[in-house]
């Protein structure tokens, strides 16, 4: 096992960071000093990719093409193309009214603005905050997401309002009441919310997280002791560029702005046949919808991805901290504003952990068993929404299962309350003064899938009881139940919700294969139990802006560049011309029968705040399933080696079964204990 | 962190192997030789266990009593109870038409019984097997179920039969298409059901997983390099007799025939209060019915808790297979059927798992950061129910959260199919010959709550959108939502189920405390996603015999001794008079309103095989939490030790942050690749 550094960059590799530093100095050299929102990978055209994949020797190998977004002077925005071979641009286009992702740094300049803004000041003042202290303000500055009053022309910002008592403090505890509204052309506030009601500072004491305040708190647990994880011989995995194999598995690990982490290739040797399943996996956009209708908080519904990007917004990750054992990581490289290159280190973490038992049976006739422990392979990246943090974690399992997880931690985002104020139950008081808002967090996983071959089917999958009565013939005990298949054959149909009551799953097939033993098509099955409706209405704002988030799945036919499901630029689009996903399916009548699909799925949960999650919240986990099913002609991990392993046949001769793949570094807790088995 | 002995048994504690035996020699001296079906902690009546642990010295200590179930010679069975202080048996009841559980040994017999029966060797050789290769025929003994052409008089298990070429083939590929029906009290085969539609023995190839056939078709991969798991300075865990003490979490674990392990006075002291949560966790009973219509498929719905028991079907674990790390093993001692007395070594595990990041923020200004890794701690077993194995975890986090675990691995229940025969959907051909059919797993999990003391209220959680239309004044952009919470009031209210769409939860509250911030009540909230419900229907055999089935909830009204919701004695009941819980629930009047109340919560998976589940099924997990919501003034994991935390302040000053309990050994993966952070 080892990394191998790869000669040239792999067609779907994130750009280089010097080819980052050619496409600018390129577009540099046409159009000028311009902002440079994105210089990205323009991914190969897939047809173009899959005939270099099938035959790199025949087909020509997919050509470095960077895609670039720039601002120029006045606001305008450009989007543009740089063939990176030729060294040419090959498109540029002035947009009309649409606005780019927002960028690190342009969030960034917000808060030194709006501390020096006099209406600011004055407002700060109400709250009871004195002039001298404006250095204690803080904000968080958000999309505005859609504000009809100002449109989409002008390139908008809506600053969230804290207050820090000390430097050290969080601000999560002291809300301020109204909300700025910054113009990024201007660089100034052109507006502020003042709701009718004032909440005037919390007067609370701080509840802070930091060392200090624990150790003022009586400190830290002393005993928690440590567990450490070792890989002696190394680690199971191999990694070529960035294509990585693993057990059967071999795929490319791309990463952009947007959606950080995107897997490509996704292939499991069976048995000596490469099978492909997925073309490529990623997580395409969320939403964090607000629960809250009083104005200006329905404009709190983060699109964090087209917003702001999963890529942008990366964690540089640290070794024995976010991380645990024997890990590589993988950089990232993107544009500055001003047209350098920024690196984070460390954006991505790859490593391998136990995964408990992978199978067992025991007969109970004479004790002969079999008990084998399972790996798993996790792709990691952790990104940084202002107040929260997103654990994005890609699970491989031996057995052919990929199981994308996330984690919510971080900070709730929080608004004033008088400590006496009713809620509504529009939202928890979880500190004197603080008052977090209900919320959703809704995840789009695309699936863009190549289940033993680019022509799948999607069906819907229900589990039902049998119609016939109890007592009739057919099901004379009542207990007939089967499962019920459906065939998404249209995109209109395949605009579908989750039935708990039905254990509702998705079935990726190809139906011009059948399992040789169950003669059942060869699927990916989706199984997904965390999938809540978008709970603001149809025709809400967010239902608008997030066309994705009205179902649980929606399928497509495989377009070149429809990647984002809320549209190509998200920040303040209104939603009232279709976007992405309700652009692309239009009038739902594209069959999407056997032919090359795309499965849009949206997860995650409903987020009722608690002072549990106050003023830092605990992890909480989410989590799905793409399983094969029928897939394989039997379980494709009996040659795991057991960690122990006997037959009837060795008992009866006497003899002890075969101690495979125990590791010899177990123990018994307690040397005072009893003994080991 | 240590093991201390008990000086004696705590009054929740299993029977000590010493207490068995008196009880033994108790029955025995005053009625013979009796068959000993059970001998298990009779538990202290709650009323009497609450004052001792309200005040040891004022309030006696609850006896030790010895619950006793017999079978006398002609079949008579007998419940008892042996007080094992004064060593007198203060309890004899003959009972009419019922039958206790079916032990291991009484599984045991019926093999040896079956290859002797002329009727059955006949139907051996239709099927195609010579007379004299009957050692080649094996047998699954079942409970029977219920049949109503034998009631519940004679006692019986239904033996589903299955062929070895040779010794060490999975006989699940062999299934043989009759079945023989044995009387445990004539110790012989009294009926063989024989189908319409013969099915000859398969001539497939076997498809097996142990080392010899793996070797042959290629050897086991070789490309997983080791994981090791230490932890050098001990465990963070101390047990005393069997009450655990673990991040402010202590309980005491017990174990039973029945239930396997039992978690009793779950508390967690916060921040110097000792506050009980639970009274008493386990799972209480199970039902894996099957979805074929076809005689007599329809008595295949094992109950495999109450007609096995999930502790005398508990498996020996072994270090480093079954278990990783540092692990403490509890035994279990179990009477034998003659009156000895039986141990199973290492029944349950103990051991702390490194659960990833617990919290994590950074603040996108400076970077400012703290990351801290969460820890769990794992009670486990595993038990085998004839080809299923379950493995169970009770995984405590540090936030509060407690989280019951089941992994599904083992073997498919199948039977046999021509190649070419349709299964009508009631199956799938998961191997030449083999039909696995439908099924469910659903699993019964008791909450005798006890959140901030015992007088606690349910309600039902809904996450709904506001009535309020699009545009109105009360919901303009159309985000408003909230948290739509009903009182179940009566045990007739409580009858629910799991609504997807609304991710829908229950909460387990103490109306008498509200949270100092929220002013919510405290409370434990049941979220729980994997809740099918039950396919057989309303009035099946199943739904009548498995009551805990018909509903994701019910809450009851804690009474001693209601500890199993299909029933003390579950093998061969009809459910035509109701048992269990339909007989405690009755008519559905009686108030669960600020009470000992106790939840039950049944919640599983629908099980529709594939190729991929055979021969052994890699392992399938399912997973639910219990979560403090409203019960804590704020996160209370703040005093965990960070692996790494910087302030404002530290870096303004361009001091570092601080290095916690960061583990000196993770290592980066390849020694040629970029840096540690
Ligand atoms: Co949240
Ligand atoms: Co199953």
């Amino acid at each position: 096992m080892g990394s191998v550094v790869a000669d040239r960059p792999y067609p779907l590799d994130p750009l280089t960071l010097s080819e980052i530093e050619v496409a600018i100095t390129t577009v540099k050299k046409t159009h000028g000093q311009v902002f440079f929102n994105v210089v990205t990978l323009h991914e190969p055209r897939k047809a173009e990719m899959t005939a270099w994949l099938a035959d790199a020797d025949a087909a020509p190998r997919p050509k470095r093409v960077a895609d670039v977004v720039v601002i120029a002077p006045g606001g305008k925005v450009y989007d543009g193309l740089v063939d990176l071979e030729t060294v040419t641009i090959t498109k540029w286009e002035l947009l009309d009214g649409e606005q780019p992702i927002i960028t690190m740094e342009e969030l960034q300049l917000v808060e030194h603005i709006v501390r020096k803004d006099p209406k600011v000041i004055e407002q700060c003042i109400i709250s009871g905050i004195a002039p001298e202290d404006m250095d204690k303000v803080y904000c968080d500055p958000w999309t505005i997401g859609y504000d009809e009053r100002f449109g989409s022309s002008v390139r908008l910002q809506q600053a969230l309002m804290y207050y820090r008592p000390e430097i050290d403090n969080c601000q999560y505890t002291y809300p301020l009441d109204f909300c700025p509204i910054y113009d990024a052309d201007k660089g100034e506030i052109i507006a502020i919310d003042i709701p009718k009601v004032r909440r005037p500072l919390s007067k609370a004491a701080p509840l802070d997280y930091h060392p200090a305040a624990v150790e003022k708190r009586g400190g830290y647990r002393t005993n928690l002791k440590p567990i450490n994880i070792t890989q002696p011989e190394g680690v199971s995995f191999k990694i070529t560029g960035r294509e990585l194999e693993w057990q059967n598995w071999k795929f490319h690990i791309g990463f952009n702005y947007r959606e950080g982490i995107v897997l490509n290739n996704i292939t499991f040797n069976d048995k000596g046949t490469v099978r492909p399943i997925f073309y490529r996996l990623s997580l395409a956009e969320m939403v964090v919808p607000y629960g809250n209708p009083e104005h200006p908080h329905h404009r709190k519904h983060a699109l964090d991805q087209g917003e702001y990007g999963a890529g942008y917004m990366a964690n540089s990750l640290s070794l024995g901290c976010d991380c645990k054992g024997s890990i590589h990581y993988l950089d990232a490289h993107f544009p500055t504003r001003a047209g350098g290159v920024r690196t984070i280190k460390n954006a991505i973490c790859i490593h391998e952990e136990d995964a408990g038992i992978l199978f067992k049976h025991s007969d109970f006739r004479d004790d002969s068993v079999i008990v084998t422990r399972g790996r798993k392979l996790i792709i990691q990246q952790i990104f940084t929404a202002a107040n929260y943090e997103y654990v994005v974690a890609w699970v491989f399992h031996q057995d052919g299962t990929i199981q994308p997880e996330i984690k919510l931690t971080g900070i709730l985002n929080t608004y004033a309350m008088d400590p006496e104020e009713d809620t509504h139950g529009w939202g928890t008081q979880v500190y004197p003064g603080v008052n977090a808002h209900n919320h959703q967090h809704l995840f789009c996983l695309r699936i863009d899938a190549n289940v033993d071959g680019p022509n799948n089917t999607v069906f819907m999958s229900d589990a039902v009881p049998s119609d016939a009565p109890v007592g009739s013939p057919e099901n004379f005990y009542g207990n007939a139940f089967y499962n019920k298949r459906t065939k998404l054959s249209t995109t209109g149909e395949a605009m579908t919700d989750y039935n708990g009551a039905t254990s509702r799953t998705w079935e990726i097939a190809n139906t011009n294969k059948l399992n040789p033993f169950s003669k059942k098509p060869v699927s990916y099955k989706l199984v997904s139990r965390e999938a809540p409706g978008l709970l603001p209405k149809p025709n809400s704002l967010v239902w608008k802006r997030a066309p994705f988030a009205r179902h649980a799945v929606h399928v497509t036919r495989y377009k070149d560049d429809q990647l984002y499901p809320a549209g190509r630029h998200v920040p303040q689009t209104s939603g009232d011309k279709p976007v992405g996903l309700a652009e692309w399916i239009g009038d739902g009548s594209e069959s999407i029968d056997n032919t090359d699909v795309v499965l849009w799925h949206t997860f995650g949960v409903t987020h009722f705040p608690s002072p549990e999650d106050f003023p830092v919240m605990p992890a909480e986990p989410m989590t799905l399933l793409l399983r094969p099913r029928n897939f394989f002609a039997g379980n494709p991990v009996m040659d795991v080696p057991p960690s122990y392993a006997s037959t009837p046949s060795q008992l009866l001769r006497g003899e002890g079964g075969v101690r495979g793949v125990v590791d010899a570094v177990s123990r018994l807790a307690f040397s005072d204990a009893g003994g080991n088995a």
